[in-house]
Parts: structure tokens; sequence; C-alpha cells
């Protein structure tokens, strides 16, 4: 068998092989981007799922139409246009199979051989695995606490005219937990419309904010139609059910609509008719609250936990919601050798150079503290911080 | 915004464009591929839905592994085991998005720009479009009623040394309902090992097996590994789940493992892990009878119906199980001008044409007969044979 050439590129996800160690449940793990499953609201779905099947079972088992089930397009547009002030309707949203399917979508719809996608530096691991296997290049464009820096982004696009997609998390980004300020969202989709280049705006983790105002969605600066919008019930639901979706204008989901019959025909009729029943039932934004109350604590726990246990060379960052932060080792440690060690004391995490689609940044790390009870978070923590103490 | 340049050769489905027209309740369709929903055991999923939520929850909407919930691997390991004489284990099996996602995965795993497929003449629309986006090219082997023609395949292997996938459909074949024989299978097996392709087998149609004894696999004269067998539970459970699987050699499923976790991570959770508790309450060979006896009739009346209302210069096939037959038409008659007179007397179904990847053969068309209740399937069949006796 000759397989396609791609393949020379595609290797297993790390976080997924390191997931494998941490099955043992005697590992404090860090390392997943899993949502606290103490919190998914399992008698509603039971509920849910009871009415969907037996007033509609027919429908709810048989074939459906690719662009998904319409109320629940419709809940979902709704949902943009109060938020974030858009116009759309079911039409400009496409179910996807998770929002993962929106990024490999997004590489069949886009991308050529050779062709470059801009992103943050570090960005979003399975990001990085769904583009590359359309054979991209990735230029990772400089990224600080106030997201893409608006310069280098310029530069990177006048330097690459081959520049097919900017891929980008404003909010509470994987890995770092950083949100982007305003004024980068704006230059952003300015630069978007002056280039020709359309931004996949990802945003699984926006409702999960802890404190402060929302910020606007780079998609509220589009005056081009460049810009589309990832969501998903991952991380506001329950990520089991895999239903994302893609919005945005609607000659290009339309797009996406052919490639998606392709691919898998359609999601998982089911799943979204017991989420669309779910949402017409519950009051899904006080569930959003129960989240964001215990995230925000566990954010408080494993931030002074880190304060107080790791080493001061260490460095890290204080995320306003979402579901992870970034660290910073001194140079000379590797968080490969770390996890090797951490591992041996039964705690996890995902080392940061996996981020990073051109390599280097061998001395991160991520750090997920959504799905640890709050003991764990603080002795996980601390058992990392005496590893660390010795090695610095 | 540039798109690929794939993007020139993607098209709506036409099946699924016409069936946005037949959701008309009055319309008489035979044109989807849709299972009988009066079938579906909603009562038993129910109840499976509500044993997994309450005992499980946690487990049943988190993340879960790329490869597939174990028990359901193990099921349908063993089911190919003793049903195509086997030796497979849980890893031999990757849960897929409907046995449609294996084909894409397919695409990814060996298909460059340029290469060959070699598929039926006719086959299966929707694995043209899954392959057709990696740039292939379509040779169609000369394919009669005891499938492919064994000297017309080998001289395609020959004349195309680039080829790299033979797609087949031995059984109750889309869209034709035909069935291989013994030794074209064997053959198949014989020139896959010695040209070095591997063979899709895909067999969504097998277990539908209206009389006589079932045949062998192709799998089952695979010497070399280089058969892989795609199989799903749309049509012997119900579709909208949208789960269905590749088994085949560890080494090659382990690649398409990690392309899946690019593509969107993993299956639904909790639609794996509810068939699993479905096959472990309930003898699924029972419910699959009901299927059979039920299609099996649908098939009488069908056939029936058109051999007393179709003009005699119209051919059919009759199938011995499956969900579809195929008609040809007289050389002048254009199925897709027949459809539009069809549409206007509320009767539907497929052109041929869009079955044959190069196109040609207008004056053919699929005819499906298991979703239509027996009285429509008479009525439908009659409208469409008086509109052919006006046109013959």
């Amino acid at each position: 068998m000759r397989l396609a050439r791609r393949m020379a590129d595609v290797k297993a996800s790390e976080i997924r092989e390191i997931l494998k160690i941490t099955e043992r449940p005697e590992v404090i793990s860090f390392a997943g981007g899993l949502p606290a499953p103490e919190l998914f609201p399992i008698a509603q779905m039971i509920d849910a799922d009871r009415i969907v099947l037996e007033s509609n079972g027919r429908q709810a088992l048989q074939y459906s139409t690719t662009e998904g089930f319409g109320p629940l397009r419709a809940w979902i547009a709704n949902r943009l246009n109060t938020r974030q002030g858009l116009a759309y309707d079911a039409d400009n949203v496409l179910i996807t199979h998770g929002s993962q399917q929106a990024l490999d979508l997004s590489g069949k719809v886009f991308l050529d051989e050779g062709d470059v996608v801009l992103c943050e530096s570090p960005t979003y691991l399975a990001a990085i695995s769904a583009f590359r296997a359309y054979g991209c290049r990735f230029v990772e464009v400089a990224t600080d606490e106030q997201g893409m820096v608006a310069s280098d982004l310029e530069a990177c696009l006048e330097a690459n005219p081959d520049t097919k997609l900017i891929y980008v998390i404003p909010d509470f980004q994987n890995p770092t937990g950083r949100t982007w300020s305003i004024e980068r969202r704006r230059r952003l989709a300015e630069l978007s419309a002056q280039y020709g280049v359309p931004v996949l705006e990802d945003n699984p983790y926006g409702e999960l904010r802890f404190e402060g105002e929302p910020l606007p969605p780079v998609k509220s600066f589009d005056q081009s139609g460049n810009v589309l919008s990832l969501g998903t019930f991952s991380k506001i639901l329950a990520p089991g059910y895999r239903i994302g979706w893609i919005a945005g204008d609607k000659d290009i989901i339309s797009k996406y609509v052919m490639v998606k019959q392709g691919v898998d025909l359609q999601c998982n009729t089911l799943a979204q008719m017991v989420i669309a029943k779910y949402l017409e039932l519950n009051d899904i934004d006080q569930h959003i609250d129960v989240i964001r109350t215990t995230y925000r604590r566990r954010r408080d726990l494993a931030v002074a936990t880190m304060e107080d246990a790791f080493p001061a060379s260490v460095t890290f960052t204080r995320p306003s919601g979402g579901l992870f932060l970034w660290v910073e080792l001194p140079d000379h440690i590797n968080a490969q050798d770390l996890l090797v060690t951490c591992l041996e004391h039964d705690v996890a995490f995902v080392p940061g150079g996996s981020f990073f689609p051109n390599g280097g940044h061998d001395n991160t790390l991520r750090i997920n503290f959504s799905n640890m009870p709050d003991d764990k978070i603080v002795e996980g923590l601390r058992r990392i911080g005496d590893i660390l103490k010795d090695m610095c």
C-alpha cells in the first residue's frame, strides 16, 4: 500500500497519547481540555432524550439534512445576534461534528498544498493537525497579552501573498488563556478585509468568563464578510454529543455544506434534536453560571497554589475565563523532561512545544484547571512545584 | 476570499437536492436511501439511552478516545469474526461518523492529487464526492451482473500504475442492487495483492439478504492485509446516530486513527454507548429479520409492479437484498427529463448519470424500495410506468 504524501506529517496527538497514560485513576491530570463531568446536566438530558424519542423518534433516528436541525440552527443564529450584534438566520449556520470538524472543513474549503495559514504563537494543537493534513505552511504571528501583534500580522500578510486563512481564538485562548484587546480585534478585521484573507474566529470558551465584561468579537468589526465564527456546545453543555457550528455569510456557508456532504453527510440527528429540546426546556445561562462559578474557583485555587508553590523563576498567565493557563519555565528546563518526572509522581500536563507549529519553546507547558476537583488541583500543582524547585 | 482549487469540482449532491423537493408529504419518493423509519426500535433505544445516562452519564457525555468505545469495537470485531471468518479484536476497528466518514478518511490516508481510484461502473454517488475532494481521477471498471469484470480490472490496474484505491460494494450494490459472484471476489483479492493496491470493501447492506446464502466477503480471500472493511449501523439499526466503522490490519487502522484525531477528535460518545447497550439488551438479528421481511415484500411489490406497468423496452435488476434496484431506459430517453415529468406527478427517483464519475448513461435511474409503505410503492411505480409508456 502506498499512502498519501501528507501521511508523512500526520502523527498521533501528543495530548491524546498523554491522556491514555492518565487514565489510571490515581493520576492528577491537568493535561486534557476536559470539562468538569460532575456539572453535566444528566437528569435534564435524560428528559430531553425521552421527550424527543417519544414524540418524534422516527425523525430523530432517520437521516436528515446536511445543514443541520433547523430549530437548533435558529437558536444559534439568535444567540449570535443577541450576543454579538449580528443579523443571522438559520441559513447562516452549519452544524458541525464539534467545532473541530469546522477546522477540517475549512481546510477543505480554503487550502491547497503550500498555502499559508497565519496563527497565534502558540495556537490550538488540533487546529495544527487539521490544517496540516491539507499540506499548508504555518506562519506564526508574534502574540502578546493583547493578542496578535498588529504590526507583525501586517508584515506576515505582506510577506506571504499565498495566505489563505488567519486562525485565532480571541477569548481565553487555548493554550495560553489570554484574551485579545478590542483594538487588536478591530485591527484584525481591518487587515483581513484589506488583504482579502478570511478569519476563522474560534470561540469555544467565550461564554466562560469569570470577571469583567465580554469583549466584542472580531466578527463585530467585520465589514467584508470575511470573518467566520466557530462555536460548540462542548464547553457549555457536554462534549460527548460532538455538536458545534460554523456561522458566516450564506454564500460561504453553502460551500461548507457541499463539502460536508462528501465528508459525513450530516451530524447525529438525535443529538441535535436533544440539544434543541434541552435549550427549549432549560435556562442554559443558569447552567453556564454554575460552570463559571466552579471554574473561577478552580482558577483561583490553581493560581494561588502556583504563586505559593512554584519557584519565582517560573511565570504563568492568570486567565479571566476558560479552561487553561500557560506556564513558562526558565530556558534551561525542558517541559518534556519535567513531564517524565511528574508522571512518576502521578501528575500530568501537556508540554507547550506542541502548540507551536514550527517547533521550539520547549520550556513551556499548559495547565487545564477545569477537570480536577479542588483538592486535587492543590495537591497536583504542589507536586509539580516541588519537582520544579528541584530542577530550578 | 480565494478558495481551494478542489472547490471547482465540489457540487451539491443531486440526491440531497432532490430530497429537499420531495419533502412535500404528497410526493412518493424512491429517491433517497432511507431505511423504513416505522421499523426503528424506538422503545428499546429510549431504554438504552436512559440506562446509559443513569448509570454512566458522566462518561457518556464526556470526551473519549478517537478509536471509539471499546465494548462497541469489540462487538463489531466479534461479529466480523463469526460472519466473515476473521480474527479481529477491538484494535482492528475504528468507529467512524457513519461509514461515509470512512470514505473521507480513506481519501486522506491514501490519495494525492492526480491519483487514480478504480470503482464499479456505476458506483455510490457520495463515494465519488468523498474521493473527488482529494483531487483523484476515477477509472470506471466494466461491471456486469457478477461484479467487476476481472479482465478489465486487471487491464485498468496495468494501465494505471498510480492507482491508490479500489472501491467496491459487493453485496446489493448501491445503485444497482447487484451482488458479486464468489469467483470475482476471489479474483479482486488476488489482483489487489498482486498490484499492492488496497481495497475498500463497503458493506452497508450485506445483512439485508432476502433469499439465498450469504457469500464470503472479498476480505475472506485477502492474504495480503490489503482489504479494509467498511460497515454501519445505519441500515440495521438507525442512521440518525451516524455510527459506522472501518476494520482492517492494526497498522493501517492506526493511521486512520491519527487522521481522525485532526478531523473531528472522536465520534459521539453517548451514541456509541447507547448502541452498545442496545446490542447487549436486545437480539439485533431478530430486528434485522423484521427489516429483511419488510424490504423483501417491498422488493417483491416493486418488481411485480414494474413488470406489469413498465414498457417492455425498459429493463431493471431484481436484487436479492438491500435497498435499491436499477433501471435502464431505451437509449433515447433521458432520466432527467423523465424526473421533471414525474415530479409534476408527485413521484421521484434519482437519475442514474450521477453514479458514473465520468458521466454518461443518462438513460438510467435508481429506485429505492425500502422507505415507502406498500401502497405507495405500487401507486408511485404505476405513475412512473404510465409516464414511461407515453415517452417510449
